[in-house]
C-alpha cells in the first residue's frame, strides 16, 4: 500500500451514483438537488441516509420538512439533472425550467420525479451534523420504479467541471453493453 | 412510475460496492467485516459514514474504538472477504484464517488491509442510531491505495446467498473490459 493524497484514493471509490434529493415546502413548489452521497442505514425498518452540505437551499428545506424523496435519474435526464445542480431552488422553479416532471408520492407530501429509475419515499426520522454537511435519515414509506428506464447515471469524478457529460451509465464507464 | 415492493426498487440501486470495516481493540487483534453501506459525509474536513448492524461484533468494536479503516478489497480477495462475512471476529482471528494481511496505518491504531484498492483511515467523530443499525462517522486521517490493484468488487444483490461469486467487478457486471 502507498499513502496518497485523499483525492487520489477518493477516485478509487468512484464511480458514484447520482440521485436527486427532492424536497417540498407544504403548499410550496418542489425542488430537486443532485447529490451522490447516500446509503441505506437500516434493514428493518428500511432507512436511508443522505448527506447534504450546510450551505445548500436543500439543507434548509430538509430541516423544515417531514419527508423527502431520493430519485435516481435515468440517462435521458442528464442535462436536466445538471441544470438542477447548477441552479438554486431559492431563485428558480427547477420543474418549470427543465423537462423533469413531478408525480405524487404514495405516502408523503414530497413528489416523485417521473421516469426515475427508482424513487425512495422517506419520512424524516433524524439527523446529525458531520463537518460541513448534515446527514438526514429517513424511513422508507414507499418505493417506485420506472417501467421504461433501468439504467442509472454515475459520476466518475467532479461532474461540476464536466457538465452533463460527467454523468455516465455503468456500461458507458466500463465499455460494456449492459 | 409504478409503486413496487422495496426489494424491487432496491435492486435498482445496485450494484453496490463492498468494503471491509476494519477495527482493532487496543493491544488486541484486528478484525474485518464486509459491508456495503457507506458514504462520504463532509468535504472539509473529509468525513465518511458507515452503517453497521446493532448485533454485529464490529458494532461493539466500533463503539469502543477511537478509529477504524474502510478498506475496499480487490477482486482477488473475494473468497477471503466472503469468509470475513460468514464468521465472527468474536470466535476467529480472520487475519489468521485467510490470506488477508494487515499493514500499519499512518495516523491511527487500526491497521490497513494489504492490497486493498483503497484504504480510508478514519478517526471516529460521532454516531447516530438508525433503526437496526448505527451510523458511525469518522474524519479522514490518511488514505492509501494499492499499487497493483485498481478494480473494486460490488454486490448485485444478496451476496450472502451467492457466496463469493456474488462479488463482481463493474466490468464483470456490465460485460465491459474496464
Amino acid at each position: 500500500m502507498k499513502q496518497v493524497k485523499p483525492e487520489t484514493a477518493i477516485v478509487r471509490k468512484h464511480p458514484s451514483w447520482i440521485f436527486q434529493v427532492v424536497t417540498a415546502k407544504k403548499n410550496g413548489r418542489p425542488n430537486a438537488m443532485p447529490a451522490s452521497w447516500c446509503t441505506f442505514c437500516s434493514a428493518e425498518p428500511i432507512m436511508m441516509a443522505v448527506s447534504v452540505a450546510l450551505d445548500r437551499h436543500t439543507h434548509e428545506l430538509l430541516e423544515e420538512t417531514d419527508d423527502f424523496v431520493l430519485a435516481f435519474p435515468n440517462k435521458e435526464q442528464k442535462e436536466d439533472v445538471f441544470y438542477c445542480g447548477r441552479n438554486s431552488g431559492e431563485n428558480v422553479d427547477k420543474f418549470e425550467k427543465t423537462n423533469l416532471e413531478t408525480t405524487p408520492a404514495a405516502e408523503i407530501n414530497t413528489p416523485l420525479i417521473e421516469d426515475s429509475v427508482a424513487c425512495f419515499e422517506c419520512k424524516k426520522s433524524g439527523s446529525i451534523e458531520s463537518g460541513d454537511h448534515t446527514i438526514f435519515i429517513g424511513e422508507l414509506s414507499a418505493t417506485h420504479v420506472s417501467e421504461k428506464y433501468t439504467e442509472k447515471i454515475y459520476t466518475t469524478k467532479g461532474w461540476h467541471e464536466k457538465g452533463a457529460e460527467g454523468f455516465k451509465t455503468l456500461a458507458e464507464i466500463t465499455g460494456g453493453g449492459q
